[in-house]
This record gives C-alpha cells, structure tokens and sequence, in this order.
C-alpha cells in the first residue's frame, strides 16, 4: 500500500476537521486558526515497540493508548484538547492492523471532539508519535512549578494497575488484552482525565500526569516549586486487586509502577471540599495522599532531612514516604527511566 | 544517562525561549502564546535509520536535515518558523552524538529564530520526528490546490543534486560527508526555502516543497488543483555536477530524486517578472519549467491524453515530460515511496 493510501485510510477513519482547521491533512502543513484570547498547549510523545508497549500488542488499544498518554498531558495543564498529528512508523503496510489501530485512536479522538490534521506515516520499527494541542486560557493554566508550602497533595482514580497488568503480562499469566473490566483496562485503555484538569484550573496549584510513577512525578512537582513533599502510604488509592497484595508489593507498584495516567495535584487546604465536589461531580474519586513542606527541613517530623538519600531516585529524591506507623519507606524499584534501565526488550 | 539529563543537554544545546514561548521545555506541555489575528501551519515529519538516511549518518548533518525538511514544509505553506519539537528515539544515550546532533539542529533553528518547546527522549532503533509550527496571516496563505489552467510552473535552486550524491555514497564512491561545497550539501545540508516562500505569498497560486521528487510533488499539485500539468525537460535547472551527466540519467534524478527541498510553485504569466526580480533579491535562482493545463486534454499537444500511462506513478501520473524535441519522456524510476519500493536497508 503507497503511503499517500495509508494516509487516507487514516483520515477517512479519523475525525479530521473541527473547529479551527482551516486545511487539514493532504497538504504540505495543516492551517489552524487558535480562538482569539487563548493560548495553545502543545505536547508530543513517543511509544517504541519494546520499549512502551510489548512485541505483538494490539492495534485497537496502541491506538486508544498513543493518544490517551498525550491527551494526559494536556489533562495535567487543564487543557481543552483541540487538534492532534500523528507520525506512525510501521514494519509493513498491514491493512488489518491499521484499521485497528485508526478504531481505536478515532474512539478516544470522537470523543474528546479531537481533529487529526497532520503527522505523516513512514517504514522503520513500529513507533509512534502524537503530538496534541489544546487551548488553555489567556491567563492561569496549572504547572508543576506552583505549589506552596503547606498544600495538600491529591490524586486521582486508583494507582499500580497498569504496572501490575503489565508483570502479569510479562509472566505470560495476564487476562487477556480483551478484558478490559479489570487491571488490563488500566494498562491498555487509560481515561485522560481531561474534565478534571480543566475543572482543577480554579482549584489547584501545580498538577501532573502520572506517568512516570507518583513517586517520580511528584518529585517534579516538589522540584520544579523548590519544596519537598510527604506521601501517606496508607492513603494511597487502589483497586480492589491492588488492595489484596502484600503491602510493599502494592507500595511499589503504586509509587514507581507508572503508566496511571492520574492527575497528582496540590492545592491549598481550604480548597479540600470545593475538590473533592468536583471529584463527585465529574464520578472520579480524588483521594487526599500527603502535603508538601518546606525544603528546610521544618516541615519534616522525623530528624529535618528534607531530601531523604538512599532511595536512589533522581529527581524524584525529594519525597519522603511514611508508612502507616509513621516509619519511613524507601520503594525497591527505581522509577521507570528509559536510559537508566533495562526496556522491556532488553538494554 | 537518564532522559531528564538527555532532555536538559538538549535543552541547554539549543533555543528555548523565544516570543510567545509563555512555557517552554519541563513541563507536562509548553505553552504558547499565538500572534493575534495570526493563523498557524503545523507540520511534522518522522526521519528513520536505514529509511530516510543510512546508518552511521553524521549526527550534525541529521540535526541539520530533521529541522530543514520541516521548515521546507513551513516554507512551501509561505508561514514564517516560530517552534518546534523534536522526539528523539535512540539506540542508546551517546553523548558525543547528542552533542553533535544539536549542534546542527541549533545552528539552523538559531538561524530562522526558532525555539525549542517541547518532545522527548526514547529508547528504541535510531528516529528523530520534529514539529514545527509557523505564523501564517488571517488570510491567503500557500497551498496545493490553488493553481489555474495556464499557470507557469517555476522551481527555485537545482534539482537532483541530493539524490545523486545519496547514490554515490550508497556506492561507496561519495565525497567525504564534511565536503559541503559539492552535491553532498545537498543531500546533508538542505537550506529550507523560507524567505521564498514568505515572497511567494504575493504572487504564486499554489505551492509544494520537492521532497519525494518533482515528478510526484508537482503531481501533488495537478491533482489538488484539477489539472494536469507539462514540464519542459531541457528547463530543468542542473548543479555543473549533474548538467554533465548523461541527459536521462539527469532527468531521472531531477524528476524523481527527490530530498531536493526547493519550491516548486505556479503562478499566472503576468507575474513571471515580479518573482523573477524576488529570485534575483534572494539570491535564489528561479526557473520556469513549464506550465499548469487543464485535464481535457485541450492544452496537450501530442493527442489529447492528459494523463499519459506507463510510468507508473501515482497520484504523480497527471505531468507529462517534454524532451528538448517535443517528444513525451517516461522516467525510469519511480518516485520515492515508503511502502511500494525497498527502503534503504533492505523491503
């Protein structure tokens, strides 16, 4: 199949025009015209095969989860996403796998009321790349950089069950990539929780994805706003079969497993009601899981360490982890790092 | 290394802050600030090893070219670069070629003004996407389809110089990839046509960069526009190095090299003097190299088959080649196409 027939199989099973596309696919760029007074965030991200996802993983959901991981980032600025592009690199032109792929790209994308306007399709290993634009307010917009000193930390949905699908998974003892009414759908179909972040925008002071591992991704939030930050365990949110596992197998799969796709956010702690009305609202428990302190030391009840060494986490070192007797707790596992670590298909 | 540190030497190698940058790199997405009444173009384009450039490739040279083929797309819209961003999938995280990769890419995007805002780092086999965005104004702007029966047909620069050099090198008879005086810049080095195409918003009817070969991009726009489209072979503008070859060896690299990244754009006869005199401001040479026709057949001379068979291109099929006798010319190679030819490491 020419690639100029792999891009309009695309486009035809794609949404592709919307508002403020003034030309789409099929041209040397695409033409968007923003709303007047907005602002534009934009994110791209890369999935490998063997790397992201494993060898033979299907279509359907790579292609729900190519856009769900972007839509994620617009999620933690409270972005409304508007327009996206995709640069699809396949071994070979597979009719079958494409459509899949497109099905489950153009679910999320209808959804979301996304146009697809540009990205172009090459040969090479299976990669993919999004690159999604939303529009933000003239003003305002959540960063990892404004949390204080003294702000709750909150997270939303459950966290570890992507990462715990995936061990199993590896083990060859995963449910299949079809049942999607358990941990499977937390790896394979995550939920962007783009009301949330736009609802947050008058709430929160510093919000991110977690992708990484809360552990890591809050330790950008604490770094970025020059604080640390102190995680509960026992308030950690999870699911039913998260809640069944020894408690440091759960731990560290919630705090180093990645790939939830939650929103981490601070905010003051007047706001506490007015957030979790949201969550009841938009049908998404937000659960209060720590605070954020000082690095001084002040803020800190046990010895004034502030950034905790020994946990070998960069630059996640600046979050202290108490378990339910008040102890603190370092995880086993090192937060997913791409070039500190073994991928999934080997170094 | 770990990503964040591959991400902040990038970031550090490289423009970052730029006007309308309100966030840039660090964040879950940049930030920016659109011009008012300003519309953007948006391209994106993937470049993988052993497909759009062989293995071993000189880092700089590809920082170079993985910018240049995206501002050539920003070129042929007419819009002026503002950012960009670059996803970076490596084998493994090699300083020296880092460092060397955003030395090219940095001097071109230094050069147009362009700031770095966002992507990331990936492990995986060697691919580098980069998104640009550009301004463009409310209204007009350059595209495929504008182009009207009796059009001219211009190109800027030379054409088949990168794809001769690609085959030398292939056969391990090229100049040295540091020897840029000769078609190896060309081939490495590709100046995107910016300033033209800027120029060209005053005069030209429709517009494409020549990336897959003239044959098909010109292709691109009969069939966007509705018309067919005639080329005069002996108008073909040559490097030295590629006028003393043999006249079907030039054609044949000229009509369906490709990687060339000049304009190739139509506009009505009137205005041939005023985009001649913009070549001449440029410094950029300009050829008129034939001219649009409509697809009836009325303004083809040799029995009214607009769209002659037997060269098997599409959707390239609608131009028909004159030889320096009137006579119709069929290329013998196809033009490049990912997914219908062999790339260059093997199907």
């Amino acid at each position: 199949m020419p690639e100029f027939a792999l891009i309009e199989r695309l486009a035809r099973a794609i949404p592709s025009r919307g508002p403020g596309v003034d030309l789409g696919i099929g041209d040397d760029a695409a033409v968007l015209a923003p709303e007047p007074g907005k602002r534009l965030a934009i994110s791209s991200d890369t999935l490998n095969e063997g790397v992201h996802f494993l060898p033979g993983a299907d279509p359907e959901a790579l292609g729900h989860k190519a856009l769900a991981v972007n839509l994620s980032d617009l999620a933690a600025m409270g972005a409304e996403p508007r327009w996206a592009l995709l640069n699809l690199t396949l071994p070979e032109a597979d009719a079958d796998w494409l459509d899949a792929f497109a099905r489950g790209f153009a679910g999320l994308a209808t959804a979301h009321e996304l146009a697809l306007v540009g990205g172009d399709t090459t040969q090479g290993p299976l990669s993919l790349t999004v690159t999604v634009l939303g529009s933000l307010p003239a003003q305002g917009g959540l960063t990892r950089s404004g949390a204080g000193a003294g702000d709750r930390v909150f997270v939303s949905g459950t966290l570890g069950d992507a990462a715990y699908a995936l061990g199993r998974r590896q083990a060859g003892v995963g449910d299949s990539a079809a049942d999607l009414s358990g941990t499977d759908a937390a790896l394979d179909r995550p939920s962007p929780r783009l009301a949330l972040g736009q609802g947050l925008l008058r709430h929160a002071t510093a919000c991110i994805d977690v992708s990484d591992g809360l552990l890591a991704d809050l330790g950008h939030v604490a770094r970025a706003s020059g604080l640390s930050a102190e995680l509960e365990l026992a308030s950690l949110p999870g699911s039913e079969t998260l809640l069944a596992l020894p408690e440091t197998q759960r731990w560290d799969l919630q705090l180093c497993g990645g790939d939830d796709y939650e929103l981490c956010f601070t905010a003051p702690p007047e706001r506490r009601e007015a957030i979790l009305a949201l969550g009841e609202q938009l049908g998404l428990p937000l659960t209060e899981i720590g605070f954020m302190a000082a690095t001084d030391g002040a803020a800190s009840g046990a010895g004034g360490e502030a950034t905790p060494a020994g946990h070998g986490l960069e630059p996640g070192g600046n979050v202290r982890c108490r378990r339910p007797d008040g102890s603190d707790y370092t995880p086993a596992r090192p937060a997913w790092e791409h070039f500190s670590r073994p991928g999934l298909s080997g170094p």
